[in-house]
């Protein structure tokens, strides 16, 4: 439901560096952003010894610290999270969620690029590549936006993705998978869980409703 | 839905040390345990320099890091998260919720108590306290057990707050207050969600739903 764009590039092309420009962008836009960072070692996050460190090695499922200033969660899983469950549950109050890396992921792809890095684009427009930024010739069918042009791929993006979104929708997932469903049907489901939320004592519409249901055994 | 208790004490009275005992005997016994830990201070879950870092201070609201054995999510708060609030976001397939602090909280407590550290224990049956653990003789309503009685403590839990939990329940969130139901409210809602789901295509009954909606403006 969050639309997720991917930030791909080669390594080392300034993927980093170019969100460093374009989140602040899109935060003076009044965006709230954002990201998922792909790590394909065990990154250490907490650190050996500390607390939240000793806590997980004791077996727990999902440490988390949080402080008035922020909240920091760090979860055990099998496998890497796929990203529209990952943005299900771990992006709630997000209006765009920018990823970087993820290049084999189906999500529209936006590529940094530098010939000095890379002969050519790592995506094609059959990855579903939307943009490209670079400072170099590059021959291509999509848009491309120089490093300079933060504003005008912000402008891009916000178009594209963020103005006229449907501010009303939901997302299901079964077991961890989300259930594909048509507009028409999501506006239906919608109606009928409102409707019955809203004969409850406690109700008052609110701009966010999350439900997690467990059926346990047959 | 899922339990939380607080495990409380005096500074350095060893609540880790003894969350590091508690959690592998649960997990023993295959309860997935969540872990909140309160922070006083900020702290330092990402290190400056590093992409995560550079990322927050860019202006990213959340940012996740996902590999293949786990994923973390550093959000940025706007004051100290509600544990409930936390509760119903952060943890989705926990069985039980444990937090180190959280002494204010009106959740049921477990306190850690040393005679050498504090005169008396920090909390009473008022403000919930429902166990102390301590090898050191102490006057109290509530049941006592030594460091040594881990099994028993976690028998004590597992029979007041995990057994005969209802298999089936739906936990609601509504701007990330948690809506109160009564069972059979509980039971009449999830029938007409399964109800509604199970007519479409891509249906195959799961374990578990989760479902997120955004209204948006009226």
């Amino acid at each position: 439901m969050i639309p997720i764009i991917c930030v791909v590039g080669a390594s080392n092309v300034g993927k980093t560096t170019f969100l460093e420009k374009l989140i602040p962008e899109l935060g003076r836009r009044r965006y709230r952003v954002g990201i998922v960072k792909h790590d394909a070692h065990s990154f250490e996050i907490d650190h050996k010894g500390k607390d939240t460190w000793r806590l997980r090695e004791a077996g727990a499922n999902t440490v988390v610290i949080s402080s008035r200033e922020k909240v920091a969660a760090i979860r055990r899983t099998d496998g890497e999270m796929d990203l529209q469950v990952l943005a299900g549950h771990l992006f709630w109050d997000e209006e765009l969620l920018l990823t970087e890396g993820f290049k084999r992921s189906h999500f529209p792809k936006i590529e940094i690029f530098r010939a000095a890095v890379e002969a050519s684009p790592i995506c094609t427009p059959r990855d579903n590549l939307v943009a490209i930024v670079t400072d170099d010739p590059v021959d291509s069918e999509v848009p491309v936006f120089s490093f300079a042009d933060v504003a005008k791929l912000a402008d891009f993006i916000e178009e594209r993705y963020l103005k006229g979104r449907r501010k009303r929708g939901a997302l299901v997932h079964m077991d961890g998978k989300q259930l594909p469903m048509k507009d028409f049907v999501c506006d239906f489901l919608v109606g009928g869980i409102v409707g019955m939320l809203s004969t409850l004592r406690g109700w008052k519409r609110p701009g966010k409703i999350d439900i997690h249901i467990r059926l346990g055994e047959e």
